[in-house]
């Protein structure tokens, strides 16, 4: 039984963020599945992706979707809920439950909006140990993340090298390069040009019903990061919509038809104050700050560390990961490394579990060596 | 003496196009470099990308910036106009003189827009093989051209068999594949969505002075695909702008810079229907189009087949320009094929001639085999 459940916890204590600025209150709205055994070193915490959400598995009443990473966490699944007691929470930044740009920036009655403090995957980390905290859960078997995921698991590493045991990060990387922040600066421009967005006083129930083009066009250029030319190739080939025209201007390839729809659809259930926010603490990730150089960050880490990348990620490239199994084996740390033979594309870490769930099952059960 | 020569031809008889449509009168503009010998045998053709222009060498009174390709074409270098007699024509759809959508629709006064016929790269050959049969150039030593160029010196190589001699073709591809056909489908979208396109009726004199920034961002995301992973952490790496500071939203990284700056300076050179006229020429290129296979298309060449790519080309991926060799093998054509060591990406055939000039030399120099 998975047995899953959806909280959100209420903090009155300020949070104090890399910026020097505080957010306070502030709410972080979790989910959990299986059981938290009398132990209490039975939790695996699992981390997001810059759009999802802290709901990672099973169904809720009349979806006919399951959580993002439902293949992966479940009952005899690669996560096993039989075993262990898992936790997701929504990042500080987002928009399903935690506290965000559209929160009331308390006491006020109104949102935050452009008001909101810049956070950082350090300061996520920091919310999520606070919650932690609040739950009784002060050491966890494992972090399990991808993409902004892996950020976070690789940043908790870092900054509490007691906390976990394992550290599972795949499609990340140790900071965020140019090529990356590029992807994310068409999407931010886009969201700000957009004459909809209104400086951020935008009616977040007129966008949630028509959509803002700008976030859809700034999701397209999302889109394709995600992907790999192969994989695009191999989804769309040069397949042509037949009811229009090959020599229409706005006759569509069956990639464009795929860009639009999954674009436009994205503006209906994601904020784009929180799509501004939520790529800035991408754009500024950099496990190295705040120490002479990554080494002398990596060199805190005490728990086991199990690195996956994959060979197509078109994002965050295999070389980025590998550069920190460099750095591991040189600090000497328990690393293992996995490239993926895939050709997918970043989104292979949401999309082809059965390439790499046995290398998360392996490091979850396997004793330290 | 490069002998820099800009001259304009009017054309009233119809142009007929592969959608069945047909444009009626045109223009072609097109520039000369050295002098055609007597024999006229010593003509090279060279064909522009995208936004390029028929101003490929030489400087305009009073410019500080030569043409684009001014490093390979010139007295001695590797397109010698000592020996030839260049010419590069704006392709029609553009927007430097040559017939595009912002064209007087004759015998109306106003402009095409949105009325303007879809052209294909076989279009944009077709006119160039009027202009020249116009100048009494009825067969050429070579054409050359990179990206859409390349395009146009393949279409040439399949549609007109006995026209060039030799066809060097660099950074392109046989069908434009969906990854690339996404970028452009960026770019279009941010067009069409952006209030001042006013769909297609803006006010041009009002876009070149304040920019449009749909076509900025779309833009953008282009220059993403002319890059690569390295080429950008090489040029940007994680550089931010001192006077932001790291935790402000607004902070930028050099890599957003140069986007801003690169996308916005373009709206105020470039004309935003002919960006969606030549994308869409772009992505219906397929040089198979109209034959059973690439093998039929292909068998059709009887030039001297030069194919460059560029290792980390993410536009048009080294792969692609490799399977039109193996085409060409397979089909007993003689080509020769180099794929350049560079990690520049697509723009390294704009950007690092020292890699590959010697190539286009041998090429233009060696006698047939």
């Amino acid at each position: 039984m998975l047995n899953l459940q959806t909280h959100t916890e209420h903090f009155t204590n300020p949070l104090y963020l890399e910026s020097g600025r505080i957010l306070e209150p502030f709410d972080i709205t979790y989910e959990t599945y299986g059981e938290l055994n009398e132990k209490r070193d039975n939790v695996v915490v699992v981390t997001h992706a810059l759009t999802g959400s802290h709901h990672a598995a099973g169904y809720y009443e009349g979806d006919s979707k399951p959580g993002w990473w439902d293949g992966l966490i479940g009952d005899d699944k690669a996560i096993d809920t039989k075993k262990y007691f898992v936790i997701c929470s929504n990042v500080i930044g987002s928009c399903f439950g935690s506290t965000g740009p559209m929160s009331q920036m308390f006491p006020y009655e109104e949102s935050y909006r452009y008001k909101f403090p810049v956070v950082s995957i350090k300061d996520m980390v920091k919310a999520q140990r606070i919650l932690f905290d609040r739950l009784g859960i002060h050491r966890v078997h494992a972090i399990v993340g991808g993409s902004m995921g892996a950020m976070q698991a690789m940043q908790f590493a870092i900054v509490y090298p007691n906390f976990a045991d394992k550290i599972i990060a795949m499609a990340g990387t140790y900071a965020t390069q140019p090529w990356a922040i590029a992807f994310n600066k068409v999407a931010q421009e886009s969201i700000l040009r957009d004459p909809d967005f209104k400086n951020g006083y935008y009616d977040s129930k007129i966008i949630a019903k028509n959509g803002l083009s700008g976030m859809a066009i700034g999701r397209m250029a999302g889109h394709i990061s995600f992907l790999s030319h192969s994989s695009m190739a191999d989804k769309f080939g040069r397949e042509y919509k037949r009811d229009d025209g090959l020599y229409e201007l706005f006759g569509k390839f069956q990639v464009e038809t795929y860009l639009e729809y999954n674009g436009y659809n994205f503006t209906k259930w994601f904020d784009p104050l929180s799509y501004l926010y939520i790529t800035k603490a991408i754009n500024i990730y950099d496990i190295a700050r705040g120490f002479d150089s990554l080494e002398e960050a990596m060199s805190r880490i005490k728990a086991e560390l199990h690195l996956i990348s994959f060979k197509e990620d078109m994002l965050f490239r295999a070389s980025e990961m590998e550069k920190m199994y460099e750095v591991a084996k040189k600090e000497s740390l328990t690393c293992k490394y996995v490239e993926i033979d895939s050709d997918y594309g970043h989104d292979a870490f949401l999309v082809e579990l059965d390439k790499f769930e046995k290398y998360v099952k392996e490091a979850l059960e396997q004793d330290r060596k």
